[in-house]
C-alpha cells in the first residue's frame, strides 16, 4: 500500500486554478462552449501524457427554451388577463453581467403548452403526498395545475406523479425551508439560494434508457430513432421551475406559458486511455460530466477538476516510468444534466467490451455539496478499499492536523450498524448509473457533504442556479481547497489501487454482510402484512438460504484467495461478481435497470433501493386491486432474488465442480 | 494437430454395444427408467475417470397421456355416434412385445378437449399453406378442426398457425409421401414408417424459454411457477398425431378425444467434469439428451452413445497422464423431447459462469439420420476447425478406403458458394439452443445424413415412432457402425481440439464471410419491394459498412494473432466474439432468442434464419396493416443489426483504444 499512498499524495491539487478556468463561461450540453471545452480537455490530457484521447460524439435528444418566446407562469384574472408574470431569468451574480448564453431556469423536456387552471399545492409531489391528497383530503388533481416544492425526491418523479394524478401542468418551486440553511445569507453574502434563483433540471423518467429516442443502443448517426410519441420518459405535460420570490404570489388561478423545444443535438464525450502494462484488457474507469446548466461552480466543475487533476497526476507518474498494471480510462461526459446521456450512450456503445473487461467505475460528479465530512456511496465490495484509502488521506478540516480523513469522517458520521464511517447505497442521478445498474460494474462515488443529521435543506441551496460560481466555492465551501483535495485523493486512490493491486481489492464478504442486512430489511417490510403473508403462503426462506449460501461461499473464497496461485482466475471471479447480480430481463417495466440487488427507487431516482423487485411488489400492496396477483408477484420477486444471490455465490465457488 | 489426431483415433468405438444397452427399455423423461439410466451413466462416467459427476434435478412441466382414458380421433355420423376410431397404440415391433410403459403416440402439451367438426386439410400447416387457403381458396379454418401432414416445419409451428387461423383442434398425420422413401419397405423389412406408426412430439412454442412455468429461471424447488394460464408456449387447442393407415379414413366429420395431462415432474441431467490443467476456468461442453419417446434407437441413443464413448476415451487418456488444457464438461440432458428442458434449465441455472467461461458447446443428438454423408450445422467461426478435423478422420463408406471423411463429404455435398463441403446454419430443435441462441456460446453439431438433394422424405421415416430400435440401426442405417464412429470422431475431435489448442481454433474471418453472405441475402429479400424501399428511404448502407468494418477488423485480428504473446487475452477475444452478437433485449417478442445474427425461424423452429430481426420485419410486409410502421420496423432492425456487427468488430480490435 506504500506505493498507492505515494500515488495518492502525488495528486498535487490544482483544483482551485481549474475550477476558475472551467467556470468562466456556461457549458450547456450541445453548446459551442461545451464543445470548445471538450477540445481543450482533450488537448490538455494529451499534453499530460495519456496514450490516446478521443472526442466521441452522439446525437441525442436535448431540450432548450425557445429564445424568442420565453417560458413563464402568470396569474390571470377572471377575464383571463395576465396580472402577474414570473421572472424570465435569474438576477445575474456580480462579475458575470456580460456573460451571454445563460440559459434561463426551465424544466428540460417539458411539454409545450399553455394550460390555465386553479393551482393545487401538492407539497413535495411524492407518491405519499398524492396518496394523502386523494385518500385523506379528498382532493382530486385531475385536470388541475399542481405546484410542488423541490426537494426530497428527484424532480422527474414529481412530474410522473403529477401525470399519474391527471394534472395538466406542474410548477416546481424552491421553498426557503428546503433551499436556505438557518443563519446563512443568500448569495453573494452567503451560500443560500436568493429569492430570484431557481433550479434548472431535466424532468425525464428514463429509467436508465439514455437518449429517449434510442433506448438500448448508442445514438450514432445511422441509429434508428423512434418518434417523439414513442420516446422514453418524456413528460406529457408542461413543467416549469420558479424561485421563492415568485412562488409566494401564486395563490390564484394561473396560466403556464411553456415553449421549450426538443431537438436532436450533437454531444461530445472526451475519453482518455492509459494502456495497462500487465493486463491491458482490464479497465478501471474514472468518469464525470463536463456539461453544466450555467457556470457549474459546484456541479460539475468541482468534480471535473478532480478528473483533470487525476489525469495530470497519472501523466506525471508515467513520465517517471510508472505504468498501471491495468488500463485506466478517463471520461469527461457530456449531457449528464439532460438524463445521463453521454455516459449512457457510451456504455451502450461499448457494452460488450465493458461487460468482459471493466473492473470498476468511479464517478466524479460534484466533489463538494457541504462543509462537514466525507460522503461515499458505493457497491459493498468496495467498502474495505474505501476505508483503507481514507486511512491514508489527511483530514482537510482545520484543527484536525495529524488526523486521517478516516478518523475525521468516522467521528462525524459513524454508521448505525458498525463502528465505521457511514457508507450509503448507490441510487442514481449521476453517470455511474449505466455502469452499475445496467452493466453490473463495481462502482462508487465520493464527495464532501453536509451534516445529514442536522442540516435539513435539500442538496445544497444554489443547486442548478446561476449562483453556482467559482466564487461560492472559494468564499464559502472550501476556501483552502483542502476539502476538494481530500475528495480528489479518495477518488484517485480508488482508481490507482484498482488499477495496480495484483489481486483486485474487492471484498465479497462485505457484499455478504450487506445482503444479509438488505434481506432482513425487506423481510421486515413484508412482515407489516402478517395475515396476508400467511394467507398467501409467502416465505422468505429461500432468500435467507441464498444469502447464507452466499456468505459461506464468500468466506471460503477469501480464504482461498490468501494462497491463490492463479491470480488472473480469482481476479475474474472478483470482477464478474457484480455482473452476476444483473439479470438481462431487468426489473418489471424497467428493462435497463438490470441489477437485482440495487436499483434507483421507483419513487425517487436519487435514492437507492435494495432488493428493488421485492420492494416494488410490496409497495402499497394493501391497496392493490387484485390481492392474489399482487402477492403472487411478491413471491415471484423473492424467487428471482433468491436465485440471483445463489447464482452469484456460484461464481465465487472453485471454477470446477 | 498430431496430438489431436491421436486423441481422435483413441475413440475406439463401443457404440454398437452402447446402442444395444441403452435401447432395451423406454426412457421417457420423468420416468423411473430414465432416472435409472441417469444413475447408470453417472456411475460409469465416474468409473471412466472423470473428476466429478453429478445428477442435477429440475422440476419442470411435462405432459403425459391419461393412462385410463386414451386419446384418439373418431369419425362420427350425423347422430354423433363414433363409427371409426384411430388406433390407441402402434403395433409393437418384434422382440419388444413384453415391454411395458411404451407411451402411445400423442402430442405432448396438447390441450384437453373433445371438439367435433368438419375436417379441413391444411397441407403442411405452414404459414404459406394457411395464406393460400385463406387468400386464394377463400377457405376459413375458424372454428374448424384442421388436419396437417407432418414434415417441412416443426410441428409446434403447425399448431401455432392453426390457432392463429382460429381452428379448434388439429390432427397431425404422417403422409407416406413424407415418411416413406422410394423402394424401401416398411419396418421391419426396411426402414420406412409402417402404416400403424405415428410421430410423437411436443407441440410447444417456447421460443427458447425452457420450462413453460419458469421462463428465464431454473426450475428449482423454490422457484416461483406461473399458473398454467400464464405458461409460455402451451397450445390452447387439442392436438393429436396419427399414422397413415388411420389418416386415410378421416374424410368426414371427426371428434377429437384428448385427455393428456400436464404435470410438474422431476427430471435429471447428468453432468461430468474434467478439470483443465492450465485454464480450469475455460469450459468446453459436449452435451446430448438421454430421454427418448420410446426406445430411442436413433434419437437420442445414437448420439448419447457418442457422448458416453467420448467420456470413456477421455478417461483412458487421463489414465495415461493426459489432462486437457481447459475444463471439459459432459452432459446427458433430460426432457429434450419436451422442449429442450433439461439443457435450458441448466443453462439458466449457470448462465453467469457460462457467460464468462464457456468456450464452445458441441451438441450430440442423433448421430445418424441417413446413410449418405456428413451433415454439420455450426457457427461460422467453427467452419475451419470442422474442415481440419474431418481431414483427419477416415471415410466410413465402403469402397472409400484411404479417403478422408472430408474428401467423402466434399464429393457428396459440395457447397454452392465455395469449393468445400456444405455446412449449414444452426436452427433449433436440439439442446444447443440455449447455449447458442440465448447465451452466445460458439456451438456446432454433426451427424450422418441422407442425400438432401435427392431424398425428399422428412427427417427419417420412423422418427419418434416405436420403430426407432437398436435393430433399425444395426440392420439398415449402419451395420458396421462405422458411420457412427466417424460422427463420434468429429464430435470428439471438436471438443479435444477446443479444449487443448493453446490458441482457440475459432476463425473470425469465416464469420466475416458468412456475415457478408447473410447481408447480401437479406438485402435481396428487401429489394423485392423497390418502390416501398424508396418511398420509406430504407437503406442497408449502415449494415454493409458494419460488415465491411467487421471484415477488416477480423483480418487484422488474425494477422496479429500469428505473433500474439498474450494468448489469454486473444483467446478471450475469440471466446467472447460469439457473445458479442447477443443483445439482452432479445428479438421482438422473443426475449430468449438474443442472438442478432441467428435465430430459429419464426415459421419453423428447426430452420435457422440469419439476420432474423430484419427477416421477420420484412416477412409478408406487402400485407401489413400499417405500411409506415412496418417499414419503420425494418429500418429499426437494420440499425440494430448494423450496430451489433460493429459492436462485435469492436471486441476484436486491440484492447486499448
Amino acid at each position: 500500500m506504500g506505493a498507492v499512498r505515494m500515488r495518492i499524495m502525488s495528486l498535487v491539487i490544482h483544483v482551485c486554478h481549474l475550477n476558475r478556468k472551467f467556470t468562466r463561461l456556461p457549458h450547456l450540453a450541445g453548446s459551442q462552449q461545451n464543445l470548445d471545452l471538450a477540445k481543450q480537455i482533450r488537448d490538455e490530457w494529451m499534453e499530460f501524457g495519456l496514450d490516446s484521447v478521443e472526442l466521441v460524439p452522439y446525437d441525442v435528444l436535448l431540450s432548450y427554451p425557445n429564445k424568442t418566446n420565453p417560458n413563464y407562469i402568470s396569474i390571470v384574472d377572471h377575464l383571463g388577463t395576465e396580472i402577474f408574470n414570473t421572472s424570465l431569468a435569474e438576477p445575474v451574480p456580480e462579475g458575470y453581467e456580460d456573460v451571454t448564453d445563460i440559459v434561463p431556469p426551465y424544466s428540460a423536456f417539458s411539454a409545450k403548452g399553455q394550460p390555465e387552471d386553479e393551482l393545487v399545492y401538492v407539497n413535495y409531489g411524492r407518491t405519499e403526498d398524492f396518496f394523502k391528497l386523494e385518500r385523506e383530503l379528498g382532493i382530486n388533481c385531475s385536470g388541475k395545475i399542481v405546484i410542488a416544492r423541490y426537494g426530497k425526491i428527484f424532480r422527474g418523479n414529481k412530474v410522473k406523479n403529477a401525470m399519474l394524478a391527471g394534472a395538466k401542468g406542474i410548477v416546481l418551486f424552491s421553498d426557503p425551508a428546503d433551499y436556505c440553511a438557518d443563519g446563512v445569507e443568500p448569495y453573494p453574502d452567503g451560500w443560500n439560494l436568493p429569492g430570484g434563483g431557481a433550479q434548472r433540471g431535466n424532468v425525464l423518467n428514463l429509467n436508465g434508457a439514455g437518449d429517449p429516442l434510442t433506448p438500448g443502443y448508442p445514438a450514432k448517426e445511422y441509429t434508428y430513432r423512434s418518434s417523439l410519441e414513442d420516446a422514453v420518459g418524456l413528460p406529457k405535460i408542461p413543467v416549469h421551475p420558479i424561485g421563492y420570490h415568485d412562488a409566494v404570489h401564486l395563490l390564484h388561478k394561473v396560466r403556464m406559458n411553456i415553449h421549450t423545444n426538443n431537438q436532436v443535438t450533437r454531444i461530445y464525450n472526451v475519453i482518455g486511455w492509459i494502456r495497462g502494462a500487465v493486463e491491458p484488457d482490464r479497465y478501471v474507469i474514472l468518469g464525470g460530466h463536463r456539461d453544466a446548466w450555467v457556470f457549474g461552480g459546484i456541479d460539475p466543475v468541482s468534480g471535473a477538476a478532480v478528473v483533470h487533476e487525476s489525469v495530470r497526476a497519472a501523466g506525471k507518474l508515467m513520465k517517471k516510468g510508472w505504468r498501471p498494471r491495468r488500463t485506466l480510462i478517463f471520461a469527461s461526459w457530456d449531457a449528464e444534466e439532460f438524463g445521463l446521456l453521454g455516459s449512457t450512450e457510451w456504455a451502450e456503445d461499448h457494452a460488450r467490451v465493458l461487460q468482459e473487461r471493466a473492473v470498476a467505475y468511479i464517478n466524479a460528479d460534484s466533489a463538494i455539496e457541504g462543509m462537514y465530512t466525507l460522503r461515499v456511496d458505493c457497491t459493498p465490495s468496495l467498502h474495505t478499499l474505501v476505508y483503507d484509502i481514507t486511512k491514508k488521506v489527511s483530514s482537510p478540516e482545520e484543527g484536525e492536523e495529524g488526523m486521517t480523513l478516516y478518523q475525521s469522517w468516522h467521528k462525524r458520521d459513524n454508521s448505525t450498524e458498525r463502528d465505521a464511517p457511514w457508507i450509503s447505497k448507490l441510487g442514481s442521478g449521476s453517470d455511474f448509473e449505466a455502469y452499475f445498474i445496467r452493466l453490473g460494474i463495481a462502482s462508487g462515488r465520493a464527495r464532501y457533504t453536509k451534516n445529514r443529521k442536522t442540516e435539513r435543506y435539500s442538496s445544497y441551496p444554489v443547486y442548478h442556479s446561476v449562483y453556482e460560481t467559482y466564487e461560492i466555492v472559494e468564499r464559502f465551501y472550501d476556501p483552502s481547497f483542502r476539502r476538494l483535495e481530500a475528495v480528489a485523493r479518495v477518488r484517485g486512490g480508488l482508481i490507482f489501487s484498482l488499477a495496480d493491486s495484483p489481486v483486485l481489492p474487492l471484498d465479497c464478504v462485505e457484499y455478504a454482510m450487506s445482503l444479509t442486512k438488505y434481506a432482513n430489511s425487506i423481510y421486515q417490510l413484508a412482515l407489516k402484512h402478517p395475515a396476508a403473508m400467511q394467507q398467501h403462503s409467502v416465505s422468505f426462506d429461500s432468500l435467507f438460504f441464498a444469502v447464507e449460501n452466499f456468505t459461506v461461499v464468500a468466506r471460503d473464497f477469501h480464504q482461498r484467495l490468501d494462497h491463490a496461485l492463479a491470480v488472473r482466475m480469482v481476479n475474474d471471479q472478483l470482477m464478474y461478481l457484480e455482473r452476476a447480480f444483473t439479470d438481462p430481463l431487468g426489473l418489471p417495466g424497467r428493462p435497463f435497470y438490470r441489477h437485482i440487488i440495487f436499483a434507483p427507487s421507483s419513487h425517487n431516482k436519487y435514492a437507492g433501493e435494495s432488493f428493488p423487485g421485492i420492494y416494488d411488489a410490496l409497495f402499497d400492496i394493501e391497496n392493490a386491486v387484485d390481492w392474489q396477483k399482487a402477492w403472487d408477484e411478491v413471491k415471484r420477486q423473492i424467487s428471482i432474488a433468491a436465485f440471483t444471490v445463489n447464482a452469484a455465490a456460484e461464481t465465487l465457488k472453485p471454477v470446477v465442480s
